[in-house]
């Protein structure tokens, strides 16, 4: 881990430290050290040169060239970077890796390196004896072998537990008997080994490394998808595919543990692709502002193109800030974790809460950016020959994949609740003064002086939005107390707001942070954190709005929406100039502009 | 044209009329006459029997499929509706051809019937001489012949006027040269004539009918496109094709009248088109929540999953009622117009504003319907297996075909400006009033004893909506004058409001209507309205504020804010527990409740 070790956040400490407090202590992507920049450097190369130009041939799955791909990254070292050094790995830890994920620009070459590298090896590094990372890892680490990752069944999508593939101790309990099909494996038409998991009797499923070649082991056809076309996606059947005991991965009957903990790492990685998607997108987009001409303008002079162009910045900004801010926090607990897992695995899970955020946000980001690149594109934005038609197809994916949005969502409110009913996250003690500035109806000044002032009003602004949010939030949960979990539209309408205000306080904090460090781009990233807020501002608004009316006993609503609007205020910006600024230097990079 | 003339609403009337008023003048889908519900089964029979099995086919653009289809349809009938009686046509009205025009489920057969009736067929019907209706028309009708429309070129998609096909007489008069290239002409790879465009020496462009079998004339290869895969969609060459003086369509020079009146009808049709596209998708996702399970419960169980539901179902109301709306206010005027071409498309003009409206909301209400319908169906939702899987492609062009949806929010706005400016909508009169109103901070109550109770409220909210909209519009307008053209974000805005005026503004009227025609699923309607209204009501707020904020004067802002905001108030609701009851009705109903 090669970030020195600054002070950590802990998780959920956006909701009660303001993004003038968090600026000195999260990581953003200005921050990365020479060796992040160097292999993200030799990342975006290999890509260049070697994936990219195979564009047609992995798309049409070629035999060979998109594993030949994977062979070739390992070769340059880019399937080891979280590979404890011993077994052939760089050992670079999550944040590089978080790092290295964001540049990889094709999408289907993204899901077969995330497949073997993320959930393909993660879990026989972390859960592995240390028999089977001798005799795996290596491999894994320099591509000789490809890995997947079994978890999917036709029955059983996001509902992971619910299982129903077999394994049974054979007579001579020499091995384990795997019956079942796995679905959409990633990897599957070419991988050399896979991590699947199974149930043992009644159990709950325990994980196991099953080499493809194995007696039993098969797949199925390729899926007609969508995207990613370029990736392997089957069927994995087992038929008395005999595991050798010594290949049962973890503990007997605590896959879930290395399922969840992996699941984890991978959304995490996945919003870091998707912040990557969501620049590269924006990329096409606005070099085709300044090629096409309608109506005898550039389409970047025209008001409702730079608006585009400004959000799609903002948002990507905003999505950025928030990824690798997660990504170094976790990266950064478990840097003091040595190789103990549980403890590596409590850094993920404190941040359980960011990860999720990560995903769904980044995924949903992408999901904007790719559909008002199509736009700006025009008819062209609906023909295969330009780029910005298999991004838009691509992407649609990631809002579904390494848990639903919906899942996700479910996972960031339910581990708030839980944290708060458990007492790990203090809020019931602060609730009280919550409420009562909010009925006070005005809020503190919590940016203060040493903010840069054309960021002060916005920090106040999504401080009071973050008050309003856990006043409202704790009130309805007081409501409803255990029946909590039937209110899904509830639990909805708070990962919203749980979204919303760490995209914001991100980009906030990583522009307070630019600014002080005197970065040269400081104006721009200022920018960027004004218009992802005043962006997140009216979503926010919006969501506390509804819930309210939907959540507030009869007779009470009026009173409570008025409370909660007098004291959540505005963000006052002119929108308008401020996109036309933004889309001024967006056209002038030609692209995201940091 | 069958439906018995009832008294029509001028065109902008949603703006000054509240939807109690407008329920006894609209049309709603429920008032289908004997002769329009027959030809709709029948339509839609015909794409059960004959497309819908055909759908492999189609996709690959097996050779002869789609024409025969098309002809097929002609033996049906189903070709000729718009056509005079005296050229083989039945005659039945723009109405009744996009009540056909919303049962066609399939995309790509859609787009073909689109092309060949609409935009290939009306340029004759109403501009056409009495040999070219004499020669053509017969066989377009029956569906011996098929055409397509040839405007679009590769360097001008919407800036339809700056073509560079030329025309050039020949030396004995008696033939226009053609050259140019023709770029994304659907049904080109079949089509037996053509509507073409192009421009003598430098005057503005004229219209040709051209058979494509005459030399000179040619076609590209198919686009790779992103769905509506089965449409046939070429370029076409025009190479010295010589075409006789008697094929020059309408007058000369003046074609760009053809392209404005008949693309103003193509955008009604389209969004009809769109409004049971999201039907028919919505009908797959509801479907299908009722045979997954996640976690031992049917997907409709989930309170995340109700809420898409209802949603959908409610979007696609207003979306259907603001179509037919407008479709039937258009074919009454028509039918009272005899065959005077220029009454017909005065008819049409009239209500620019609200067929550029019913595209744009149509066409974003279908994006959202598939968009949803993936979300639901999960990793299904990803696989070409599943239908929702192409409907989600198949949508994508919709907000970009036949005008942009941001072209057709410039003219959505800007045909307001105009009517505003010339008098012609007298709404510099009614300012002061409605100023008046604003600044004493109360709606007054415009919905009356005679709205169901349970819609009261509702209707005075979209009314102080209308109110608010306009002030500030007219706030803003009038302080920039001539400028305001330049103001592209502005105009968005308001486009943005208006289409959420006269979506929730439509679904109000339908409802009431059906609650005072004693409509056995007038519960349904009302529940339906009030969803659409809530949903709109967020965004209308949105709007307003970021306008507001970013529109108004230094200094003023707060103010001004605090003013509309009070002024606008809230539709209370508690969107939740209707969410919940709406989203049963759906899965009573396996999808669209009406």
């Amino acid at each position: 881990m090669s970030t020195t070790i600054k002070p950590t956040e802990t998780g959920t400490a956006f909701l009660t430290a303001t993004a003038a407090e968090s600026a000195d202590k999260i990581f953003s992507l200005e921050q990365r050290d020479e060796e992040q920049r160097w292999i993200q450097e030799s990342a975006a190369t290999f890509i260049e040169r070697e994936v990219l130009p195979k564009l047609e041939a992995i798309e049409h799955q070629e035999p060979g060239v998109m594993p030949g791909l994977v062979k070739q990254a390992g070769e340059q070292g880019l399937l080891s970077i979280e590979v404890p050094e011993q077994y052939g790995g760089s050992e670079l830890g999550l944040l590089t890796a978080a790092l290295v994920g964001s540049v990889l620009r094709e999408a289907s070459f993204s899901v077969a390196y995330g497949g073997h590298t993320t959930i393909g090896t993660l879990p026989i590094v972390y859960y592995g004896t240390e028999e089977q990372k001798q005799k795996y890892l290596p491999k894994l680490a320099s591509g000789e072998w490809i890995s997947a990752y079994a978890l999917t069944e036709p029955g059983a999508g996001s509902d992971a537990m619910h299982i129903s593939t077999r394994a049974e101790l054979s007579p001579d309990g020499k091995h384990y008997i795997l019956n079942g099909t796995k679905q959409w494996i990633s990897n599957a038409g070419f991988a050399d080994i896979m991590v699947a998991f199974a149930r043992i009797g009644d159990n709950k499923p325990s994980a196991f490394i099953v080499e493809a070649n194995w007696p039993g082991v098969s797949t199925g056809t390729e899926e007609r998808k969508m995207g990613i076309k370029g990736s392997s996606t089957r069927q994995v059947y087992f038929e008395n595919a005999h595991v050798p005991v010594e290949n049962l991965l973890g503990e007997i009957h605590k896959g879930y543990k290395i399922a969840f903990n992996i699941l984890n790492i991978g959304r995490l990685k996945l919003g870091a692709g998707a912040a990557g998607g969501a620049r590269t997108a924006l990329g096409y987009a606005a070099a085709y502002t300044t090629e096409r001409k309608a109506f005898g303008k550039f389409l970047h002079e025209f008001g409702m193109i730079q608006k585009k162009l400004a959000r799609m910045a903002a948002e990507t900004y905003a999505a950025e800030s928030e990824v690798f801010r997660t990504a170094a926090n976790i990266a950064r607990a478990q840097s003091t974790a040595g190789h103990d897992t549980t403890t590596i695995f409590k850094a993920v899970e404190d941040y359980a809460i960011e990860a999720s955020i990560a995903k769904v946000h980044g995924s949903e980001v992408l999901a904007y950016v790719v559909d008002e690149g199509v736009q700006i594109f025009g008819g062209y934005g609906f023909m295969q020959e330009y780029p910005i038609e298999k991004s838009y197809r691509d992407a649609r994916i990631q809002r579904i994949f390494e848990g639903t949005n919906e899942i996700n969502r479910l996972v960031a409110s339910g581990t708030l609740f839980r944290r708060v009913l458990s007492g790990k996250l203090d809020l019931m003690a602060k609730y009280p003064e919550i409420e009562a500035r909010v009925k006070a109806g005005q809020g503190v000044d919590r940016a203060g002086e040493e903010v840069p002032a054309d960021l002060r009003t916005a920090v106040n602004a999504v401080e009071r939005a973050k008050d309003a949010t856990l006043y409202s939030a704790m009130r309805v949960a007081m409501k409803y107390m255990q029946g909590i979990e039937n209110e899904q539209e509830f639990i909805d309408y708070l990962a919203n707001l749980l979204i919303e205000l760490y995209a914001s306080d991100s980009a906030l904090a990583r522009a307070i942070q630019a600014v002080r460090r005197g970065d040269e781009n400081s104006a721009v990233h200022v920018r960027l954190a004004q218009l992802a807020t005043w962006l997140s501002f009216s979503r926010i608004r919006t969501n506390l709005e509804q819930m309210i009316m939907s959540y507030t006993d009869e007779g009470k609503v009026e009173k409570e929406l008025a409370r909660v609007r007098t004291y959540v205020g505005d963000y006052l910006l002119n929108g308008v100039s401020l996109q036309r600024e933004l889309a001024a230097i967006v056209v002038e990079k030609q692209g995201y502009p940091l």
